[in-house]
């Protein structure tokens, strides 16, 4: 099959053997898969990428050594099941799956050598985690389901009120599908600030109430944000030097949720926070449950992705792309189909 | 009167004139003041502690150029009253106060140049703060009612469940003030860590149920705590460090309060707390009602407050005590009494 392999930060398109399900894991052609920041960060800081997460336990089994095969933001169609499977899913039926192999120890689909991620043509899953993609679905829509399941879980985390503010900081990827999920929940206002005119024309069709220009305005200090009770700040950048920098902005008593992924030291003045008495929720990932639910909700309308997927490229594009999206202002979510020529 | 003066780190036995209490303040004779870690740091870091807490928008009026009488963890006898004042305290009645008076903009007693704290014979205080203290109360116990109200209000801030551990990181007075909390208002287990013998002796008195030397053992992985659903770490030491210390310690899902205050800029890896989805929540002071509870709550014996007073000395030993504390493994909350010879 053709994939795009990956080993410090160089990417190239190449020929692998197709990958081969082992007990209770199956086949699948892959149909869509979107390229994730956290792709990005490992490709251009594999090392700390590397070191970090394994200091902090994640289940990474990325290398600065072996090549790997990214993508974890995936549909597919299943072709074939390896052995002892409960075969209830039929073949030909589209799914998507938690980005993680039923294996002990578990490896995250994606980030481990030898099991390629969605930058491929074939892919393996385990069975008990298919969810099959409710009838007629675009299958890049679908593959929002991960992004998206993460903005449900930030939100969620986040345990707003309902008369709480929300201010999103950076409408990148996660910070769009932030908006979508608060919108959808009926959460606002919902201030969205970036410095990209796109990625600010982007935040305003997916329903975010008030647009902030980063380079000209605060976004904290928003006239819709002020006098309010409650303020929940999702940074959605990951930049080192923006919690210091949000700290320093935030009223009293406000929460922020460290959505986007910071791989590198940061500096902060917890002085700062404690004068005003802050919250910081670091949030990671989903549960299965929430990770249904956003596919369900993409199906049925409740979530609005199409504005979010800027770009569909082939897999030999990838590496190019990767390029481009050092520099992200030009797109939204990028989106992998290796059935495209 | 005689007090102690401060500036930039030097401190010294002077003679100033009374204070003279304006409209609805009142002249009080200082019977005891504990000194804080926030004195110290004052003392220690006086322009950082100026600049950081300016630019956090915090109430010290401190600058590095004039000098200030440090103190505002008092209890004191009321003497007279200034202008418009209700006289509902009789002069001779023994009061605690927050320690703030009600001018505009209002100045934090114990941090303002001209506004002595309680290392001086004589305070001013705002009428409508007063707080009388319950018959009987010993002033040096009286006195840590601050101390304990911050305590009171960093356990009410956490909001532990019943089956929540708390691990207490540095037992210094806010560390012991926070085990005296938690364990009156039946939390456990409380697990907690210094490197002082002394120290860690005071908290076994306090009704610590688990003690660790931190030289040797990571509290946050000791066996009380290992399997518990919550775990809540109260941080209460305040140096460079700490908080990507205990984040790289602390299990999923944890909770870190942070209760000592950092006066440096610090560096900690977000990606640490994102893989683990720990919060950090930032308090600082106490409630009015907190306030009066804590004083309620010591005069009444809820709150056994003697075993973590350690010295009790007179005003012109206070430069000295400063020194040592900076070295402070040999004590616990030290009392100034003005009044002893």
């Amino acid at each position: 099959m053709r994939a795009v392999l990956m080993e410090r930060g160089r990417l190239w398109l190449d020929d692998l053997p197709d990958p081969v399900p082992g007990p209770g894991e199956v086949l699948v052609r892959t149909l869509a898969c979107g390229i994730c920041g956290s792709d990005l960060h490992a490709a251009q800081h594999t090392e700390a990428f590397v070191s970090t997460s394994r200091e902090a336990g994640g289940a990474f089994k990325l290398t600065s050594f072996e090549p790997v095969v990214l993508g974890h933001e995936f549909a597919a169609e299943l072709l074939d099941y390896g052995p002892d499977c409960s075969r209830t899913v039929a073949p030909g039926t589209a799914v998507c799956a938690l980005p993680v192999l039923l294996r002990q120890p578990p490896p995250a689909i994606g980030y481990s050598p030898g099991i390629p991620g969605g930058f491929a043509e074939t892919m393996i899953l385990s069975e008990r985690l298919l969810r099959p993609i409710p009838g007629g679905l675009d299958p890049a829509q679908a593959a929002m389901t991960e992004p998206l399941a993460v903005a449900r879980h930030a939100v969620n985390r986040a345990a707003l009120s309902r008369d709480d503010a929300a201010v999103v900081i950076g409408c990148g990827p996660v910070g769009l599908a932030v908006i979508t999920v608060l919108k959808a929940s009926g959460f606002g206002p919902v201030v969205a600030s970036d410095f990209s005119p796109l990625r600010r024309a982007l935040a305003e069709q997916l329903g975010a109430d008030v647009i902030v220009d980063a380079a000209t305005e605060d976004p904290v200090a928003s006239q819709s944000v002020r006098g309010r009770d409650g303020l929940t700040i999702f940074e959605c950048v990951g930049v080192p030097g923006m919690l210091d920098r949000l700290c320093l902005s935030a009223p009293q008593n406000a929460r922020i949720v460290v959505v986007g992924v910071c791989l590198q030291a940061d500096q902060f003045r917890p002085l700062i926070a404690i004068n005003k008495e802050l919250t910081l929720s670091f949030v990671l990932g989903y549960s299965p449950q929430e990770f249904s639910e956003t596919l369900t909700e993409i199906a049925d309308g409740t979530l609005s992705v199409a504005p979010l997927i800027t770009d569909q490229i082939a897999l030999a594009e990838v590496p190019t792309a990767f390029e481009a999206l050092a520099q992200p202002d030009a797109s939204g979510k990028v989106i992998v189909e290796p059935g495209r020529a």
